[in-house]
């Protein structure tokens, strides 16, 4: 296959439309809509399918809360407060077990962030859980990909790899010891940064959830920002799970390209950067991975020295990367 | 499998909210969400799956269309305005033809009533599409499943029964006379009924969109309003098309268990019937086909005696009706 994900979506959906309530469309983590109301209505929906974005087999909470988490994800990334979902749920068999463990992990994350699940579809197909998930932003006050500017502090929350590694756990059956229970629990319930990207609305020049991976989602910011990326590896905080389990080189190739991550990546400018990322409230680690360049490469650097990785990131459509399975 | 949709979605999913804005929630055509502005969000979201929904090697157009015409019934019954859409798209390839085709069906359908695709997902997986769609009512201008009285006369637009036909003409691979293409196209295009249900607000008791099949959508309604029905099978308008090419008995079985039809069903007062419908402008034909009763069964009469049809609709968990595949 030779079209890419981006591709489909900019040739056959990305369509004009002159709805002026359209306030921003296709292309961000979400689309943000006037609804003749103070606070504006974001809006995003994402899909998972068994032995693409979760291995079969996975337990059946695990994969409700997943569905839920990486909606929530979006409106991270927008700056957005989470208000309501519908859900549609294609699964080959309705048994009680799997449906009830299904509900728990879904209405675990939802209750925690007062999500209400107001509709849907239950339908008997393959295993394949949509969910659109709608919240509130300020006027103006949502953040989005696209404005990065040369010069910006590139900046990541958490610590990029772990799920992929986790996934590797999952996927390897790797048994033993606190590492390995760690860091398939970073991919089974990835923790979606609601309360970061709130903070970050107002100062953050650019904000996306990283999903696909490190290195591929940047390019993303650069690509909407209309600049590039220098990106320093060695900055990019080690985990001392995947040290334990992995090979450095490895590890290395799971921050870069590993994805599932759903921590945010986001850009500071320069000036203020220090008094702004003083002034949050974080809850989780935030490291400057790099800075944002005027050209349109993006690089990465290792102790200043052009830094090649295996692969990039992952793209269902573009094949050459593999997902779960 | 024991387990029905309406059991698993009461059962596991329905559950209460402390959130004051969702003013419908789970159980109706769409939920209501109060946006803190004068007219009302109404979002619905339906699935479809290859091989259940739609035949194998339906047309890439087709099935773009349809994906929006189920959403827009689903608002069309709630007496909504549709104004945004998003849509996740689960595809196992990714050809230019496939998706240009699909985009056409879609968007054709999608302009002609000014809805925006906002955004959604692509991934790679077994052919699943899912649309959410979100428009407007007036405050409390909507119309609900919930409102039908005893006394009311249940009315229904279009021909119930000529969806199911044209699906077993695509089955059978019928061929021959515009019959066959008229029934087919009658599947394949279902025509929301968006205006018909605008005109209806305020003046229904309830409503909804014929989906499973008329017999099994009058009970929804008779359950969510805690009543019953008659329905006259005679009274159920004949379609010259399916007469043609099925018997008379195949017909009505159609009809009453066939579904696909995405027709409204709707109760009116007795005493302001004729008057109401004399106000409206139809575009299609609207037919009285029973009579809502204070008892809570629902009973198929013929010429005035009990009528049993030998299955009563569609449902992808409980078994017993096949749908298309």
């Amino acid at each position: 296959m030779s079209l890419g994900e981006f591709d489909i979506i900019a040739r056959y959906f990305a369509r004009r439309t002159d709805r002026s309530d359209v306030l921003l469309g296709i292309g961000d983590d979400a689309a943000v809509l006037d609804t003749q109301s103070h606070r504006k209505l974001v809006v995003a929906m994402d899909t998972i399918v068994e032995g693409v974005h979760f291995p079969v087999d996975t337990d059946a909470a695990d994969i409700g809360y997943r569905a839920l988490a990486v909606n929530l994800s979006d409106l991270a990334a927008m700056g957005a407060e989470p208000a309501w979902m519908t859900m549609s749920l294609s699964l080959p068999r309705a048994t009680e077990q799997w449906l009830g463990g299904f509900a728990s992990g879904l209405f675990e994350l939802a209750q925690q962030y007062d999500v209400a699940l107001v509709g849907g579809d239950t339908v008997r197909g393959p295993l394949v859980i949509t969910v659109q998930i709608a919240g509130w932003v300020e006027p103006d006050g949502w953040l989005t990909r696209s404005g990065a500017k040369p010069g910006d502090l590139l900046f990541v929350s958490g610590i990029p790899g772990e799920a992929a590694a986790g996934l590797a756990v999952v996927q390897r059956r790797m048994v033993g010891g606190e590492s390995a229970s760690f860091l398939k629990h970073r991919f089974l319930r990835p923790r979606p940064r609601i309360e970061l990207g709130r903070q970050l609305r107002g100062v953050a020049t650019a904000a996306m959830d990283v999903s696909d991976g490190l290195l591929t989602d940047l390019k993303k910011i650069c690509a909407a920002s209309g600049c590039g990326a220098l990106l320093n590896v060695e900055a990019i905080p080690e985990s001392a799970a995947m040290l334990e389990l992995f090979e450095p080189d490895d590890c290395l190739q799971y921050a870069l390209a590993g994805g599932d991550d759903y921590e945010l990546l986001f850009t500071l400018p320069p000036a203020r950067a220090t008094a702004l990322l003083a002034s949050l409230q974080l809850q989780q680690r935030v490291t400057q991975i790099g800075v944002i360049t005027a050209d349109s490469a993006v690089q990465c650097l290792h102790e200043g020295k052009p830094f090649r990785i295996k692969r990039s990131g992952y793209d269902h459509f573009a094949g050459g990367a593999d997902g779960p399975s």
